[in-house]
């Protein structure tokens, strides 16, 4: 069966990445685009597409809901937005897929409330990009046998600020797997500061800034004679594509709200 | 509780680290060794070992767990004894830890029955070192999320065999998880023969022999703009012993046989 | 002094990240492009470029020359046109940087003649990828002392030929600093065909296809207990940006050709 | 020609190395050992090693140069033998291969000058590692053309200073080809303060300690799209012996003092 999908916010970095690789995929069709204005009859008219994308365009998704009877809706929008589509989707029984960090607790709360109980699925991805989710999901898993752990995460040198949300993240995640211990030698010493790292709770996150890098990660568990490491590299915006695609096919055998790519790889 | 083990081929490579291993850690006693010979009438004995470590050695499992009685046997010897020791120790009620992929495929079942029966713990791991062990169990997870997979394994130049063991069975591991197709272009040429590495159905194993490499392995996962690696490095013959270390604290709490680390990781 | 620039080939994937890079440059100006048709008064009238880019453009080195007096054509055109421009632009007294291989030995020969003969300098590059051009200077001279070398090239999996261009020019440079011989053990096996990939004079080179992979090689030198490996990743076009500057302003102070990044790195 | 060597401080970690590197070096002949104390008559009666290492032992230098002759005399004792031993076998016409750091600035002078009158060539090297003299030579060449640097030095956790010397002294040769400047953003935050790794002349150095861990450092250099990584691993003391062999060799064919092997490398 063919996954009948709609894109909110087409016309943006990420979406436009999504209506190609919905356009491509041989398991879904994208029946409409949500706009928040008047941008043409169809996604070929505004220019930024091929002209056989002849997707139509909706401002008001209950019509886009009456005409094109979408399965999902993936939602790429900013956070202002998002809650209220994410929310009318539920009540239309059209599944979401939701790419956003947006959400407060308590709009969290009404929508896994709002999904339970018309038991259509809804999940939502701070981070799209699977093999990042893995990579996290494994130093996790493994910190509980390789305990000594040091991150280095590496960024193009634009961006502001160190350690990366991902870095965080991933050491939040494994200091929930093991005791909060300093590392390295008791009487290590610094002979310029700052060489060991940012502290997190005893592991060490270090963050390299370079012209040229694009978004990488690695973890490094040291144990007696070895050392366990993974890394992920993401070189453009298409890492996320896989993680939108998963999302969509898993959503449609879902009957409930799920935070989070790393609770739908098992 | 303190574990009583008894160390089995206690002059061997493998076997010295044990017994420093067994001897510093503070959660076990090092009761006794097991040698096929008189080598002396304890460790120190033998001159291989510091003047403290005065553990008794034995030549009959029967007598060794009469007067010291240990909870585990583990057994670093070679094929040829490994078999007999294994069945002795259970019958004698002490768990087992061997590390030895020597059984046929009826010696294995029989220690199954009789661990079984017995309710007496056995664990037997071809690899003991936990940071490999982990790399293939990951590489197996992500290969659903991630089919397109390459393996690159590099050791010393006076290995003989290319693919590497851990490479052969990393592969076949990762086979059982995606369907089995050519990966890369449909058209793609070797201008130079083996450029592409080996084939295993349809995944590429490369093999790198240098002088000063030790033991490498990185599973390498491509996807639409990212790349996923899990790396093992393996230093020294120290890396096997934190899966002796975890080996002999779980078989503490089995009751049947168990056949490769990857099941006692979770 | 400001470098006065003039670009042919502007339109194309480098020229447009050319004139670009032209255009930021602190101490060139970009005062003309030369295309082989008539394409608008200005590069801003391509609608390829921001209207504040108001080059003129002309189809006529000759009066490109009259009118806008540059100090260096910077020539990314194809094969075709490039060794007319370049004699052209020679003749015209204007020093030629030129980005492609497609010369035959008669016409380096002649343009290095008329080079040498007007004293006016012409860099000629097949690589303008600094990271790369020192990749394979620094394998050259290493190999001097760690000559057990292999090679490992990673692609993207549309990539037809293996090994890549760039491992091949790699290996041809290291081998003319080491004897050739068989590197690894010499009863070797490969129990999977192609295990131990390419032979190039005894050195291995592995290919590496991946969906996400740009375009990366890695040189690992093995000696005695320790490995140095020299690595270059490219992650997109702008990675030939740099050579492209450099040889901006390195042909102004040469009065001879000059072909390959490597004769300009000291 | 046969290079005649004595070794002084074969009974060190170094020299026992060392012994065997030149006992199974065609080249080279092992005709004696200096020791400071009375050890047996030849290298065999100490039982460090094997009984056919039949080696004369002296303790005075001058009895040994009259006696067996050596070419050159291999220092690897510590910084209290060194200078003394080095000065006697410059002036009874021995050249010397030197590896300490122990000279004051006044004896080193002392031995140049020396080393210079009698036309005895002299290496003294802190550092023998080949590959890793390699990887700061190439850093430092490659930071005219990529300014733009990390450094990441990666060592076991028993290590307790940090940056290594080994990435200061990188630091230190790449800072002499590059203006001094801050890198990364001008408006970068470290949440977590040290994330950003240790400030030397605005790069950056990032230690990292971990079980394990042997000695490892990379340099990366990111320019726009590309980024040039220069990595040494040394996974034994092994690593030295390379370029104890090297400054063996090349010290016969000098006429005065050379200190660092960077200067015998080209």
């Amino acid at each position: 069966m063919t996954i009948r999908v709609a894109i909110a916010g087409a016309r943006g970095k990420m979406g436009k990445e999504a209506v190609h690789t919905v356009m491509n995929n041989d398991e879904m069709e994208l029946v409409a685009v949500l706009d928040y204005k008047e941008i043409g009859r169809t996604l070929a008219d505004t220019n930024l597409f091929p002209s056989h994308y002849t997707v139509p365009v909706f401002i008001d998704l209950q019509e886009l809901h009456t005409i094109t009877k979408p399965d999902v809706l993936l939602d790429l929008t900013t956070p202002e937005f998002v809650y209220e589509h994410t929310k009318q989707a539920l009540e239309l029984n059209i599944r979401a897929v939701v790419g956003t960090t947006g959400f407060s607790d308590e709009q969290l709360e009404e929508l896994k409330t709002l999904s339970k109980a018309s038991k259509i699925g809804c999940i939502i991805a701070p981070n799209f990009a699977i093999g990042a989710v893995l990579m996290m999901k494994f130093a996790e898993q493994a910190a509980k046998y390789l305990p000594d752990i040091e991150i280095i995460e590496m960024h193009h040198d634009q961006k502001l600020d160190a350690p990366s949300g991902t870095a965080m993240k991933t050491a939040h995640l494994i200091s929930q797997q093991r005791p909060i211990y300093q590392q390295g030698h008791i009487r290590e010493k610094e002979t310029l500061p700052g060489a060991r790292g940012a502290n997190y709770d005893g592991m060490r996150i270090h963050s390299v800034r370079l012209p040229g890098l694009v978004a990488h990660q690695q973890v490094l568990l040291g144990g007696e004679g070895q050392l366990l490491t993974l890394r992920h590299d993401s070189f453009n915006r298409g890492s996320f594509m896989s993680g939108v695609v998963l999302s969509i096919k898993t959503v449609m055998e879902k009957e409930e709200l799920i935070y989070g790519l790393e609770h739908i790889i098992d």
